[in-house]
C-alpha cells in the first residue's frame, strides 16, 4: 500500500487525521489544499512531507509555468516550503526539485519520483537488514515483536523504518505477534499502527504504553524496534516519549533493543543526547484525548514530545545502509 | 474532605464516575441504589467500598428492623456483600457490622463509623510516617513528588495511602510539586488524583505515563509514592499497571521508591510476586478512552490490570504502624 501518490496532476493521500475510524483518501489537485493537508496534519512523518513537497512542486509546476509565471510559481514554492516549518526534510525535497522545474518542468516531477523511490528503497533495506538481525538476535524461529508510535508506512510513503522490519518478518512468515503501545498522548500507536498491521494481515494485540515495559519482564516479546527523531553521534537516541523506558525495560529483561532510521537520522554534528533540547507540547495534548477533556479544566501538564535513549541501552542500530552493533562497542 | 459520609438513614458519597468534568454528591436512602452506586463504580477502591459497605448495613438496619423483618434485612446483608465479589474488604466490613445488627441495631451504625474512623486514623498514620521518611531519605527542604494512579481520599473515605503522603508534605509545607501520572487505560490520575491535588490546593502537573521513567532520568522527582493491591511475604509489591516501570525508572536514577499501604495489604500468605495471578481486563479499556474508540473496531489487546514490582526494586514500605525498609534488608 502507497499512503501517498501523484498521477495525472493530482496528489492522493490518506487523511491521517481521520484514522482508524474513516479511510478517506485525499486528491488534492491544487496548492492551497496541500498546504492545508500538511498544516492539518493530514500527511504526518518526515519522509511523508517531503515526498509530498516535492509532488507539490511537480505539481505547482505543471499549473504555472515557471518560465511564463514566474511569480505565481515561486509564490506556491514559498507557500509548500512554509507548510511546515520544523520539518527539515520539507525543506530539504523542495529545494531540491524546485529549481529542476524552473529550468525543466517535466523533468520536475521525474525528481519527485526519485525522491519517492528513495524512500521506498530505504524502507525495503531497512526492512530487510532489520529482518535478519532480529532472527539472529533472537535465535528463534518465530518472533514476537513490541514498538512505539506509528513508523510506518503512512509516515514514510510505504513500509517505514521500524514497522518496515515488523512487515518483513510478516512476509517471511516468521512474525508470532507485533504488540504495539498505543503512545500517548497522540495516539500514533492505538490509531495508525493498529491500522497498517490490520492492512498487512499481521496478528497483534494493542497495550497501554506503560504494560509494555512489564510485559517485556514477563517475556511477551523476543525484540523492540523503534524508529528515530535524531541519533546522535555516540549513538543516543532521540524518538518517541515512552522509548527510553522501553530501553531500560528491554536492558532489565535481556531482551534486544533495536533502533531503525535512515542515515540521513543521524546527527554527527550533536555529541550526544544532552545536547539534544526537548521541546514541550504543552498541557493540551496531555489534559485531553482526541480534544476530550480527561483532567480538570486548566490542568497543567508536562508534555516532552520525545525523550533521549542513552547507546549504553540499545543493542544495534539499522539504517538503509548498515548495521551498528552499538551493545558490541560498533560506533557510527 | 470525606467523599462519603453517613447521616440520619442517608449515605452521601462523590460520584467517582462523574469526575472531574462533574462533581456530583450522591444521597443513597436505600439498598437497592446503593448497590448500584457500588456495582456502577461510583464508589471505588477497598476501603471507600468497605466503609460504603458498613453503612449499607447500618442503614438496612433502620429500614428493615432484623428482629421484626429478619427476612428483608438479611436480603439486603446478601446484596451488599455481593455487590463487589472480588472486593474482600467489602465481605470483611459486613460480616463485621451485620451480626452487630442483628442482636442490637442501634450499635450497627456506631460499628461502622468505627470502620470509618479506622480508616482516616490509618491515612492519617501513613502520611505522617511516609512525610518524615519522604524528608529523610530526599535530604532536601521542599521535595516533588511522583505518583501513579488514584491513592486518595476518594479510594479510602479521606486522605488515602501514598496520597495521604503527598497531601501531608504539601501540609507541611515543603512540597514543591506533585507529578500525577494519567494512568492509562481508566485514567484515575487524569481524573481523580488531579481533582484530589486541585481541591487540597496542591501545585501539581500531570504527565502522560510513558513520560514518567524518563522525567525520573532527568531528575523532575525526588521520590516516587505508589499505593498497593497486594504485598507478598518477600516485598514484592502488585498494583496498578506503569508501578513496575517507575520503579525501575527510579533505580536507574537513584531516586526512592516507596510503597504506601496499610498493614490489611500485606498477605504474609503469598511467598512472592511470581505467586501472584495477574488479571487481564479484555481489550475494550485499550481500545477506547471513556468509550471513544482509539484503534480500529475489532482490535485486541493485551490488558494487564496491573504489575508486580520486585522488592529489588522497592527503597521502602509504609503502613499504618510501621516503616520497612526493604533497600536496608528489613524484612516484612
Amino acid at each position: 500500500m502507497q499512503t501517498l501518490s501523484y498521477a495525472d496532476g493530482v496528489i492522493t493521500m490518506i487523511d491521517q487525521t481521520a484514522l482508524p475510524q474513516q479511510e478517506i483518501w485525499l486528491e488534492i489537485d491544487n496548492v492551497a489544499d496541500l498546504v492545508g493537508a500538511i498544516k492539518r496534519l493530514s500527511v504526518r512523518g518526515a519522509p511523508a512531507i517531503g515526498v509530498a513537497g516535492a509532488y507539490g512542486i511537480a505539481m505547482a509546476a505543471l499549473l504555472h509555468d515557471p518560465s511564463t509565471d514566474s511569480e505565481a510559481f515561486e509564490a506556491a514554492v514559498h507557500d509548500i516550503r512554509e507548510a511546515r516549518p520544523t520539518a527539515v526534510n520539507l525543506a530539504h525535497t523542495v529545494d531540491r526539485v524546485a529549481p529542476i522545474a524552473r529550468t525543466d518542468p517535466a523533468a520536475a516531477l521525474a525528481e519527485a519520483h526519485a525522491i519517492r523511490d528513495e524512500e521506498l528503497h530505504a524502507s525495503i533495506a531497512m526492512g530487510e537488514l532489520g529482518a535478519d538481525l532480529v532472527l539472529e538476535l533472537a535465535q528463534k524461529a518465530q518472533v514476537r515483536t513490541m514498538t512505539i508510535c506509528n513508523t510506518g508506512g503512512l509516515a514514510t510513503v510505504a513500509r517505514g523504518t521500524a514497522l518496515a522490519v515488523i512487515q518483513t518478518l510478516h512476509e517471511r512468515g516468521v512474525l508470532t505477534e507485533a504488540i504495539p503501545l498505543e503512545t500517548r498522548p497522540l495516539l500514533q500507536g492505538g490509531r495508525l499502527t493498529t491500522w497498517e498491521l490490520e492492512r498487512m494481515g499481521a496478528p497483534f494485540r494493542l497495550i497501554v504504553d506503560s504494560a509494555g515495559p512489564f510485559l517485556l519482564a514477563r517475556g511477551a516479546a523476543d525484540v523492540v524496534l523503534i524508529g528515530a527523531d535524531r541519533i546522535a553521534a555516540n549513538g543516543d537516541t532521540a524518538n518517541k516519549i515512552g522509548s527510553f523506558s522501553l530501553a531500560l525495560a528491554a536492558k532489565h529483561a535481556g531482551v534486544p533493543f533495536i533502533v531503525v532510521a535512515p542515515e540521513s537520522t543521524i546527527d554527527m554534528k550533536t555529541d550526544d543526547g544532552d545536547a539534544i533540547e526537548i521541546e514541550d507540547r504543552g498541557p493540551h495534548e496531555v489534559a485531553s484525548v482526541r480534544d476530550t477533556p480527561i483532567a480538570p479544566v486548566g490542568t497543567n501538564a508536562i508534555n516532552p514530545a520525545f525523550d533521549v535513549t542513552p547507546a549504553s541501552l540499545i543493542t544495534a542500530i539499522v539504517t538503509d545502509k548498515r548495521i551498528v552493533r552499538v551493545a558490541d562497542g560498533e560506533t557510527l
